[in-house]
């Protein structure tokens, strides 16, 4: 096994999201679907950011923004993921490294501009999405840095990247480094609709190459089309080594083998927008297992991080979890 | 007199501001004076933002913000000021014009990029300014638009623009097109280093022009060289119609010849980044006064403004500032 250098290395969509408040109406209007993140080209993107209220652009990106979780969590995490040569590149780039994480992906020199996803709020706190993937899915294997994946205990695949054939490519080859260097893979399956894209290859990246597994209910029933649950959980606890499912409000559970530990949701006072809640979630568990932690205290970790980022605007960690996770009785220093 | 078209049109800084939390170490490592507005070049700038934490990017610019304020509390505004023609200028043009405010100045084509604030927020929630003004200024006389001034009840202009002679001899022909179509002309004093590069023609502008001034006790005492706020009172009565001085928590003191009428600071239950407090402020006055409120009423939705916008980060206000000003008994519908 070579050094290991980082934590978790992630593999996603580098994104910038504009949040804009909204009220329903638009979204019928907009004829967005709310509470989905739907893809849209350039010129969709155009005309639907001149219609939304005045935003704020902050960076984004469901991989990236669990790497921000990381870091703050106190791991060391690296980034893969590509941008334009533009202005919300440079964003994208500057507040990944601020945050802590190594990231040097080098962005696309011609092509289409920085994907950006336009997250319109609405009073519920519930955000609806609609993703120019622009530039991010520019990406082939060449921008598989070997060496990151194997420097990494958990190698992490966002399932959003699967839309481009190349992108997919990429995904078994960064899996393949992660299994050649004794490592483990980490998936998340981050949408039902992106499920149903692409059924057949998720399954056999989940059945060949992935350790652990992210989903929600909806993700899980439409990767093995079942109408239920515990149905899912059958087959997923044959397929991973670990799954770790999120259900809202409910929490969310892990299983490992025969095991499954189900982890409450934390309380908040109040929640603002829950764009990110999984993301963090899965930043929390990976800087659980990553420790060697139990899936318990794992898990709770998910349910730490999860509980911050849905209590303010944005994806990203406003305070550092390390500190909060301590307060709340999980030292990740010990 | 032309037909009235805007109540306010403001002549500014086109600026996207980039706020970041920070400690008080890093503005003593960066060399950052604490609470003020300092210049940068771009090479600075971008090592500045190089260090900075992970911001969120939010539409800025001191007119923009009074702009954007005017528009929430119901007033028909437009704005005059100058972007590059690249993803921050973009990100300027949309938010203005989603808050409702009427703005088509072209970008420039080339040279400098759009200008930049950049603002660490210490915990005390005070904001420390260092700004690229990059495209901002390289506005001439050629920019304004006449129409836009002379349709405007009052036209408003920032002195931060004052930076640039050619912006100055803009702001002077704006004075001008507004005086001859028996309009009012107000200025904001903006910055007490920027009375100090420019004493000179402020006080010749204020003499000449200007029917209201904003400007807080720093800026006015600059303005005229005097070391108490009685004294600086005594001479901006003689020099404007009426003066607009704010005292931070102390509140505002409206001079209007012999009257002064104090103004309150409206309590807020926590105070998070006073970025925009000056700009709201202008806001509410100017919305009251271009209503033909008293200056009593018209300072009271200055103060309500102020508070709306140091209960959040960023410069433009979260709520409907009309609705808030009918919640505290002033309706500007009436």
């Amino acid at each position: 096994m070579s050094q290991t250098r980082y934590d978790v290395t992630g593999v996603g969509n580098a994104i910038v999201d504009v949040i804009a408040p909204c009220q329903d109406d638009f979204l019928s209007d907009q004829n967005i679907e709310k509470g989905a993140m739907t893809l849209i080209d350039e010129a969709r993107a155009e005309a639907l950011y001149a219609a939304m209220a005045p935003g704020k652009e902050v960076s984004g990106g469901s991989a990236a923004n669990t790497l921000a979780g990381i870091a703050s969590m106190g791991g060391k995490g690296a980034y893969i993921g590509k941008v334009a040569d533009d202005d919300l590149g440079k964003i994208f780039r500057h507040d990944l490294n601020a945050a802590g994480v190594d990231y040097t992906t080098k962005p696309l020199d011609s092509g289409p501009l920085t994907a950006r996803c336009l997250i319109n709020v609405t009073p519920d706190a519930q955000r609806s999405m609609s993703t120019f993937l622009g530039a991010s899915v520019h990406f082939s294997e060449e921008d598989i840095d070997a060496e990151k994946i194997s420097a990494a205990r958990i190698t992490y695949l966002e399932g959003y990247l699967f839309d481009r054939d190349e992108a997919k490519a990429a995904f078994v080859k960064a899996a393949e480094i992660a299994r050649a260097a004794g490592r483990m893979t980490s998936l998340t399956l981050s949408d039902s609709f992106c499920v149903d894209r692409h059924r057949a290859a998720f399954r056999q990246l989940v059945r060949n190459h992935v350790d652990i597994l992210f989903a929600n209910e909806d993700e899980i029933t439409s990767l093995y089309e079942v109408s239920s649950f515990d149905e899912a959980i059958d087959q997923v606890r044959q397929e991973t080594r670990i799954a770790a499912i999120t259900r809202s409000e409910k929490g969310a559970v892990l299983i490992e083998g025969g095991e499954a530990t189900a982890i409450p949701a934390e309380p908040v006072d109040k929640i603002v927008d829950t764009t990110g809640a999984g993301d963090l979630f899965a930043a929390g568990v990976l800087s659980g297992l990553s420790k060697g932690l139990d899936l318990s205290s794992s898990g709770r970790l998910g349910a730490i991080a999860a509980s911050e980022i849905i209590s303010h605007i944005g994806a990203r960690p406003n305070v550092e979890l390390a500190i909060l996770a301590r307060s709340k009785g999980i030292d990740l220093e010990e």
